[in-house]
């Protein structure tokens, strides 16, 4: 669908946080990702080559891809003029903003001038069904935050990894633009019409081998309220077997809403149980999901075992030390 | 925006519940109302007089308005050819289903050949912002459910009627098509992209005098699966110092999910105000309203003085006794 390899636009990213759609097309598909471009002013850095429009295009590189996102997407002027020299240029464009590249006329007109594509992830492209509810055959694991932009989509990218190592069936279901540029499919679930959301996530995990494990990529917080009804559309949705539970210690309030708290783990546990019965009643928190990058080594291995200890739950930061004891206790339930 | 009065069509309706946008527009605006358009196989009756087109044209009728939802939306062949005739007598349509009037190239063509209106009031007309969760002045009231279509903008709207009475202030905030034909404005929140449903309700339902409620419209159920995430938004998006709960007593499963019980009271009331208590501390559940239209007059009062009883809240039918005792509880908390 989008031609590979990337060069990865950065824009003015506020905070690395920003810069997460780059990030995880790096972390997951290295081999895509050959360099970042980065406006002045730009808080983020993947640590790949820094490099300008002609030297990505001559080190091969054939599609730009917008690699930060903006609350509510926008795209600057000072961004239209870069995106407008690379189709000059010879790349195609790939977005996940709200904002689509093909609502800009001069980014329209460049795209037909040069022959380039505008992909905007975004978008959905299939008439979802409104939801049944009726159980599916496999097995369907669901990553739940305490908080926006907390791992849960690295929690389910590296538990699909640690179990295609092992043999088992198993696959990554993005529902997110990041997701989706890294895997080339899935459903971009905050784009889609309200009444459609919980359909289109059981269109995503559709019925399965009864040993196959759909990871489900997780959005917002049930305890978010920006966006906590598109987690529960998920929830209801995705009828998940397993829940993992994903948290950012050093988060000093939820995402882009100063003065509101993070719930505790117990009650992401307990609200995400009470939801997840509903379709499920055989439903299992199997673990727990730490991001640990804001702490030390020594901090954050005694941050898992106090939670571990208190939870009674595998925790684990699977960027930092491996999804494995996610996985074991998956494979428990098969 | 929608001409006055209205043919309300009723088309193949296979039950009554699925007139349910005609009986809404019947009972709160009764002088817009002056007929009923009914096709073969209809089992929903409004009680209004059965009339043809001409007839309604005749008897000074300028808007057919489509007042039966199918699940999902659909406009057939059959509807296709009546609402084509109704166009060339000189009709406006208007219509709440999710596939468009707009989007049929027949009745586009006839809309323009005859300098008629369609109006699609399920389309968003505002550009929503994403919500930023926090606190506004003055006071909201919503309606939420054990189920799908047991009453919540019944009661809403008799909450109004009954607030105006005693001259409270107090406006009736729509979030369905219902709501927006019997009203004029509002938001079809159950189209709204995903990101932006919690924000188009905190649009909907801004900074107001410290006396002054919301009655807004509730949507969906937190227990029902199709559409749980457009009611948490609602939740959140309200933020409501008030909530009523609803329920259908007669009710055997939930609606469109065979097999599928309805939650308590209980749970509801408990949930509700779990995740209401995260926008708004001190929200309270003030009554609760039952549509009783299923049962005798003697069963109804042993029903509602049963539940009374048990949950320790007023409990009544606005519809058939009226909505006092919800907004003498109102009263109390202003």
């Amino acid at each position: 669908m989008i031609t590979p390899p990337y060069l990865l636009f950065l824009g003015d990213a506020p905070d690395r946080l920003a810069a997460k759609v780059a990030q995880g097309i790096r972390d997951w598909r290295p081999d895509y990702a050959i360099g970042q471009l980065r406006l002045p002013g730009c808080k983020a850095d993947l640590g790949l080559a820094d490099m300008t429009l002609e030297e990505a295009r001559a080190a091969g590189a054939e599609t730009l891809v917008i690699g930060v996102a903006n609350r509510g997407g926008v795209i600057s002027e000072t961004w239209k003029e870069v995106l407008g020299q690379a189709l000059e240029l010879g790349f195609d464009l790939a977005s996940g903003l709200h904002n689509l590249l093909r609502d800009e006329p001069a980014l329209v007109a460049g795209a037909n001038a040069h022959g380039r594509a505008l992909h905007d992830v975004r978008i959905p492209v299939v008439k979802y069904p409104i939801a049944n509810g009726e159980p599916r055959s496999g097995k369907r694991c669901l990553a739940i935050g305490t908080d926006c932009s907390v791992g849960k989509m690295y929690t389910a990218l590296a538990m699909e990894r640690e179990m295609a190592a092992r043999e088992m069936k198993a696959t990554f279901r993005a529902t997110g633009q990041t997701g989706i540029l890294i895997t080339g499919g899935g459903v971009p679930l905050d784009a889609v019409i309200a009444d459609f959301m919980a359909g289109s996530v059981e269109w995503l995990t559709p019925d399965n081998d009864a040993d196959h494990w759909d990871l489900i990529e997780g959005q917002g917080s049930l305890f978010h309220p920006s966006y906590s009804g598109v987690t529960l559309a998920l929830i209801h949705g995705g009828q998940p077997d397993a829940l993992v539970l994903c948290h950012e210690p050093t988060r000093e309030h939820m995402r882009g809403l100063p003065g509101r708290a993070l719930p505790s783990l117990e009650a992401l546990r307990d609200l995400g149980l009470t939801m997840a019965q509903m379709v499920n009643p055989d439903v299992q928190v199997t673990g727990i999901s730490v991001n640990t990058a804001g702490l030390e080594e020594a901090a954050a291995r005694d941050y898992l075992a106090e939670v571990e200890e208190r939870m009674g739950l595998p925790t684990v930061d699977p960027y930092r030390h491996g999804a494995g004891r996610l996985v074991d206790s998956l494979a428990a339930i098969t």
